[in-house]
């Protein structure tokens, strides 16, 4: 067992409980003496395991079954899905070939698709992908796709290049280790709302027109051939639900890896997307806001911003005397672009440096080196035209840092609005989880100096990774993960920001560096001296 | 409710409990304040009526609900199928719209498929109609179509000719009342163990093979769309279960019709098709047996032999003294051959006004008008060519009197035999029930005049129609009725009669009219004298 899923199913009620399980059935030989057909062996076995209130048995495996008794031994392996006392019987083998039931777990993210192919039996991971989501060439963000989807046959596009890019997936994880794609037998899956809404073939048009209400929350009792995958047709898929257009099944799958519905002392979960969301609770209660202070923490505002791909630049430094700047670039290439994390530690490495002031104000004086002009006013050089991949110099210009200060107050705001909603404060947040490729790669230390996110002590930081994956993955092995997930969809309320007055002051005051009021952030202080 | 569906539903203890039932549904409107989508509403909606444990919403039912959203009123009438604390939503519908739920029952059997449209709600037949069963072109009998299926591709087209021709069925059915087949949210059908694998598109080699041994028995968890039924695809389609190749579902159905899981007192049901098939029992315990002594029951060995259709002599009365022919024809036609019950009447008749004697031979003076010598031997005119349709004389030949010789021999002898098995004797036989057409016509004192049937009191023998289709349409208002079909398939005892050296004495016993112990038969001396 890999120490991942180990770490989770020890400490879980059920232990290793998989969607869907492999017994082992003697089929009775038939004989003048034993009128019992095969598929009866077999049945009885199912309801013996459990499954005495409903039953379904596909008639494809009826036939596979009479063709691997006319060729092997009475010893057949069964995939067993079961839901409380109902079942099915999702896939027969011969005993002898050993075939272990495989799962499949995707994070149906809007610029990528991550799958993870997963040895049910045994909870190992056999083999890791990822894809881009094909979905990106009709539009780079959710908001494009979603109205290039109310056009003409644009859904059914929409969904079926998502779907043929999932089983193109699908057949590239078992190239390696050299599986028939019909043997994964369980998926599970996990995207924001609107992913998930591409995936089941339903519109989007609710989600982006007010009152922004998705078409379908839970989603149950889902097949692969009822989503047109290419895997056993009668696999059971599992997908994420969402409570809203904006808190996305991604997010519930990442909450339930953190273990939400079990911790006794109070956590935070960020996770920074096209929006960032927000949720804070215990195993009580749940409440989480959205707002947009995502794109420009994602890099996707600043005229330099990318994803977190090889040439980034995903760390800055920048000496506080002689204000020379050392970077780093994913995969050591010259550089093409800054990704969130990079941004985050340029902004502040700036700020610490005194490049840029408490309002967000550029402080260099006209003329300095690392300073350029622009059409839209005057830009810091990050690299110049020397060092890039492009042959143009990366800059950061004071628009560009100015979106960056809101977008940085935006989400403190939303982090203070939410707590004081449930009275509590910073001191009182025991654990402060950051999802996604942005919690991986953010430096807590330069979050907080710019005042993004609290000032508490940083090893309450704890980076989770791809937590919508992890999500979905131990859905597969644990069914204390598939009730963790619904109880958390279940508890969660939704904190509705928009219309608050007193959101829009709080975030007046976050819009200075580190913060209006500078004794919510101690330890800044300190640092900068 | 239909009479027939009361009488049996009044009895019940669960009342009428039908497969899939309406529910009315409050879709919540969205709202800013409410963001709970459609899909949502409808799904509580379920759990609320007791879907506890699992769940289905298909996605094709998902985006009709949105549409049905975009042009009506937040009412919504939904079809749910239940199983246990398991539940599916079949189908949505406007509440204004007051459309019932409506099941498909049918009756496959290998010459005639027989349809019944009900509505589930109100416990009603809309509508009854009958098609030939296509694949007689490929094999008038069983074991003809079994081989052609084991030939190339013989097994698709015969599935695929059966499952066209219930299509047309469910279509002609909908016309008359004008309904959409999409809105038949429930099949139930019974069938013989042939019939049932090729529904399913089984394999039916083993069944004519030794040890002659079904591909599957029960069937569950079966959809429209899985047998490519054209109504909603994911009606649930139930199956009667069969009990090896003899003991199909059509039995289990008539069982279930004729209340045998619930019968105090000790029953028999004969059901006389291509094999005859007998059970005895009543609540605690079921023995059956299973022989050939059906063909020539059935009209179909002797040359004259035919179903019970327009032209067919369905009734016989032989003038005691002047030994004239007395016949009734189907819808008054002149004769074209002569069915089952009718065959019984004529068998009956000749021996009872001695035109035959005890050893079943014809007793006629060479000559006689009533004679006539053909290449097979001596053969009884039943009618004469002037009177016939074609032309031709209707002839009962001494080789075809001694094939229904050993028919009843053979009906009888599965009766006692079983009876036997069991330490009982026939005066405690309380309920004797004649399935089919053949005891919808037959004349029980007949069959007891010349030995096919037990000498007891007449009013025990009750005719039951076609049970099959009975039990298929009760299975579809009744959980009681499911109940029992599986509660009598798990009870019934098959009894070998192959091997059995008893039999055949008993057999031999048999072959005389109306026995060679005639004290079996007291009443038939007083109907001779």
């Amino acid at each position: 067992m890999d120490a991942f899923f180990k770490n989770h199913l020890d400490k879980s009620v059920n232990g290793h409980t998989p969607l869907v399980r492999s017994i082992t059935v003697e089929i009775i030989p038939p004989s003048l003496k034993n009128n019992t057909s095969p598929a009866e062996s077999l049945m009885r076995a199912a309801e013996k395991a459990g499954c005495t209130g409903g039953f379904e048995l596909p008639l494809p495996v009826v036939r596979r079954l009479s063709e691997i008794m006319a060729r092997s031994g009475p010893q057949i392996r069964a995939a067993l899905y079961q839901q409380g006392t109902w079942g099915r019987i999702v896939d027969v083998s011969p005993a002898s070939e050993n075939r272990p039931v495989y799962g499949a777990a995707v994070d149906v993210g809007s610029t990528t698709l991550v799958f993870a192919l997963i040895n049910l039996d045994l909870a190992e991971v056999v083999n890791e992908i990822s894809l881009p989501n094909p979905q990106i060439q009709y539009g780079a963000d959710i908001l494009t796709r979603a109205h290039y989807a109310d056009k003409g046959p644009g859904l059914e596009t929409l969904v079926s290049s998502l779907r043929n890019s999932i089983n193109q997936g699908l057949r590239e994880i078992c190239r390696e280790p050299g599986i028939d794609p019909r043997w994964i037998l369980a998926a599970s899956m996990a995207g924001n709302t609107s992913m998930t809404h591409y995936l089941l073939g339903l519109p989007v048009s609710t989600l982006i027109r007010e009152p922004y209400v998705p078409v379908i929350n839970r989603v149950q009792g889902l097949t692969a051939a009822g989503l047109g995958l290419d895997m056993a047709p009668r696999a059971p898929v599992l997908v994420s639900p969402n409570k809203g257009s904006y808190f996305g099944g991604d997010l519930m799958a990442g909450l339930a890896a953190a273990g939400f519905n079990q911790v006794e002392e109070t956590c935070f979960l960020v996770d920074v997307g096209t929006n960032a969301e927000v949720v804070l609770g215990q195993k009580d209660w749940l409440i989480g806001a959205a707002g947009a202070a995502g794109p420009a923490l994602e890099g996707g505002v600043a005229s330099m911003g990318m994803v977190a791909a090889p040439g980034a630049i995903d760390q800055v430094r920048i000496d506080r005397e002689s204000k020379e700047v050392h970077y780093r670039t994913i995969g050591n290439l010259p550089p093409q672009g800054i990704c969130g994390s990079g941004l985050i530690d340029l902004y502040a490495e700036m700020f610490l440096s005194g490049l840029i002031d408490f309002q967000g104000k550029l402080t260099l004086p006209r003329g300095h080196e690392r300073l350029m002009e622009t059409d839209e006013g005057p830009a810091f050089v990050v690299a110049p035209a020397g060092e890039t991949a492009s042959g143009r110099p990366i800059l950061f210009s004071g628009i560009e840092i100015d979106i960056l200060t809101r977008s940085k107050a935006g989400m403190f705001t939303i982090l203070s609005t939410v707590l004081k909603s449930v009275g509590l404060t910073f001191d009182q947040i025991s654990r402060f989880f950051v999802a996604g490729t942005f919690g991986q790669y953010i430096n807590p230390r330069m979050a907080v100096a710019v005042g993004m996110l609290p000032d508490i002590p940083l090893d309450r930081y704890i980076p989770l990774g791809n937590s919508s994956l992890k999500g979905a993955m131990l859905a597969l092995v644990s069914a204390d993960t598939r009730r963790a997930i619904h109880e958390i969809w279940d508890r969660l309320t939704y904190l509705e920001l928009n219309v608050n007055q007193e959101f829009m002051n709080r975030f007046s005051a976050a819009r200075f560096i580190p913060h209006t009021h500078k004794h919510l952030f101690p330890s800044v202080g300190s640092v900068i001296r």
